[in-house]
């Protein structure tokens, strides 16, 4: 124990009582982290010398008092200033005030200072950050797309996969910075697990691994596009897809389509690229035939385009009923297939692929490599173990089980509440493509839906925003119990039939 | 049980034998995945009418003898020609060949076709994806920087963290695409004991959580880059750095440095961006004193421009002996700050975070949410936990015990095997930044302590590529235990002795 002086126990007895505390700046409550508060306001307290080098702090009551905040948070701020270094602590005579470099912190650090700096006009790319969704919250039925089923999450087999891939000789595995590189287990099982369902016969230098198809689009995007090149969207399409190209300051060409998905032929001439989601089309859901994809890389050859082909949600689509994937046809060269691999097990997990030519894969692996490296190593190798052991192959089979009831469910509530009503569906998709009957509006339907717990999405967003587009509603069953499906949707005719009496 | 025809007898007698494989292109046993080669054997075979729809299959067996593989691989051919619906399994009779869409399998879909497409004149982007560092084997001692130290990875806590990550109600929590969010229990946990480590007082819209300290020198690259800005850059500096800005097209001014870091005046002045490393200065070590910190600040505000606080490896350096972050002096509305979160714990896992004003953090979320939607929810959960449990806190304090322990034998050995060389380093660095005495070459020392198991990085790449720099090594102590580095560095200094014989 240090002893102390006796012209520190005369500063003790000035400053121990904490009303120097009292003639600060007081709390905001509704910042909350009162902690950190008390931290900035002993710092200003130093700073403005009200308490100077060397005194004796108050007791952690004494300052709880003074500042009407409970003892433990008094507590952890003088933890943070000891750890800092601003004060020290003697056994048993208290805590004191000692130099630090801290004392030049500033009084509010939570930057809110609009007027200082033209953040806009510095931007250099212009990207609007408009929500685009009502998030989902508690409500009776989610027709919305992409939400996280937990009643087929097969919860019990990814805890054994990721406790497998913490076993002390996995981490050292998946625990460095790889730089640019990915799981090798995780390509060895996409390559004789997941290709071959969809007929797909692949190297490992024609595969990255992504997070999720979002990422490849956006690799893609970046490593095609600009202001000289031409892609072709289809319209209605994905609007994640336009604001990528919007970005990359791309020209894109709307490409028109028919039940039978893009139509091939001259609209595609002059397009250096297309983007493509034949395997069902987002968001009208048709499926290309085998015919018109041969036509389609038959034209992409002729006319030199690179053909994009987003299986944004084809995992489940390999029960033979369905065309070949672009990728696994002759001329599948020009091809680059871009696939999600967690949509079904958890789509918070982001993960996904591509599979494209070596010298575009290596492109790819360059710019993730400046992006964030790579994707993080633990779910590379949980995935990758997921699939050894046979419970991806065993989950696809009963979340195919569970997708084809809630489809049948749909359509019959459909057939039933909205009798006559223009809708389309894919055997096999999760989303249903309605055309709002009676003039209604998709989005004072999904509004006034909202209100009797059933959410649905406008389908506004699907075409280009000049059109203004009022028409469509997309309805998705990937995140639904069965039996909610009929209620559901007998809500939303409701909510239907009262938008029909206001015109 | 269906009952077989005469016809269909008929056929399985003629196809049975599997006489009619052994015509075809015989197995690459160099490309792997055996069974995928048999599936593409049977589909041409299909496809090429060397076996009529309705045939019956040969047996598993005689596969597995025509084509010299294994039974098993056979059988896993047939289960996924069965699964893609090209064959049908008929019980006890045997496999069929039914009609499949799919008979127009490409019969070689690896993509490796250079001279289809000419990949290198599409690509709209400057990106080269040059290897950086040697690979790390299997070596006596790697003075690499940024490898992940299992020795003091916690692996058990971590462990812990995960599994509670994924109990039933969490799942819920980080299953679903939450399209541009962040777990809003990491950023409670970001605010409350991390950041106030650092004196950074923030709110949620603050903050964005990034795939490691690598995504958010991306992200805001993207956003206020352009080839009408120009952006500091240290020299020497941060290899990646230059190469995002050379990505965006930005106009790059190397910014010259001292023993205080980057020179604050005029070097700066007509930047709209500068991006330094004053925590300590990547690959220097310099540390910017408090005085130039507030200098910098003010002539940010007077010549208005951007300050981008890059706190690489700055996680374990809150103990009170350093100048306060950036982020957290007065002036500091122009501070983006960016910072790692999992290169102590893990740098596999990719973990960090920005802080700065809230119309840049919605800027960046609407462009990451581009990119690949949001980090993985998964890892966030386990790493708020992780904090939450004061696991992150009793961490970085073994970690720095441990770091401190290695600089110390590091100095110690720098001094006595390399006596009077230029070395520099300051205390809480990982990194040690040496001037290769005697003219020896710095990339030839490097070959050559390689050859002795162990491996150093040059320091070129930290420099202009055009003044071709070969006198500075780099030597980190982030992944060797302290037991092996008076040995490594010994031999080190014998290569160098070697080399310096040959001039």
């Amino acid at each position: 124990m240090e002893s102390t002086t006796s012209e520190q126990r005369k500063l003790s007895r000035s400053w121990g009582s904490g009303r120097w505390l009292t003639q600060s700046q007081p709390l905001d409550r509704t910042l909350g982290n009162l902690h950190i508060q008390t931290v900035q306001i002993i710092l200003t307290a130093i700073k403005q010398q009200r308490i100077p080098e060397g005194a004796r702090m108050p007791s952690t009551r004494a300052i709880a008092e003074s500042l009407c905040i409970s003892r433990n948070t008094a507590k952890r701020a003088v933890e943070i200033l000891i750890e800092q270094g601003v004060l020290a602590s003697r056994d048993r005579s208290g805590t004191y005030v000692i130099t630090s470099p801290h004392q030049e912190f500033a009084e509010d650090t939570s930057g809110d200072h609009d007027d200082i700096v033209d953040w806009p006009r510095r931007f250099t790319i212009k990207l609007n950050s408009e929500p685009e969704l009502p998030p989902a919250r508690s409500t009776y039925a989610s027709f919305l797309y992409g939400q996280f089923d937990a009643s087929i999450f097969p919860i019990g087999r990814w805890r054994e996969c990721e406790r497998s891939a913490l076993s002390v000789s996995e981490v050292q595995n998946w625990g460095k910075d790889v730089v640019d590189e990915d799981d090798p287990l995780l390509i060895e099982q996409l390559r004789s697990e997941v290709l071959p369902r969809h007929g797909i016969l692949a190297r490992s230098e024609n595969i990255l691994i992504t997070l999720g198809g979002q990422q490849g689009r956006y690799l893609v995007s970046q490593l095609f596009g600009g202001s000289e090149t031409i892609s072709g969207m289809e319209h209605p399409g994905m609007p994640d897809m336009a604001r990528m190209l919007d970005l990359s300051r791309t020209q894109v060409r709307p490409l028109a389509l028919d039940e039978g998905g893009v139509i091939v032929g001259d609209q595609m001439r002059g397009c250096d690229t297309v983007f493509l989601t034949c395997g069902h089309q987002c968001p009208t859901t048709a499926v290309m035939p085998l015919e018109r994809r041969t036509a389609l890389l038959e034209q992409a050859c002729r006319d030199d385009f690179i053909v994009v082909e987003d299986t944004f949600e084809t995992e489940i689509f390999a029960s033979g009923k369905y065309p070949p994937a672009l990728k696994s046809l002759p001329g599948s060269e020009r091809v680059i297939h871009i696939a999600s691999l967690s949509k079904l097990i958890a789509p918070g997990l982001r993960m996904g692929y591509v599979i494209a030519h070596p010298s575009v894969i290596a492109k790819m692996r360059a710019l993730r490599r400046l992006i964030h490296r790579h994707p993080p190593g633990n779910n590379q190798r949980a995935l990758a173990i997921f699939i050894e052991r046979g419970y991806y192959r065993t989950f696809l089979r009963r979340a195919q089980a569970v997708m084809s009831e809630r489809q049948d469910a749909m359509a019959a509530a459909l057939r039933r509440h909205f009798p006559g009503a223009d809708w389309r569906h894919c055997d096999g998709a999760s989303t249903f493509w309605m055309k709002v009957p009676d003039g209604v509006g998709a989005k004072a339907l999904a509004a006034s839906a909202a209100a009797r717990g059933v959410l649905v999405e406008p389908g506004a967003r699907y075409f280009h925003r000049e059109d203004d587009r009022d028409d469509y509603v997309r309805l998705s069953v990937s995140s639904i119990v069965a039996s909610r499906i009929e209620n559901g949707i007998r809500f939303l005719a409701e909510a239907h039939r009262d938008g029909a009496c206001h015109i």
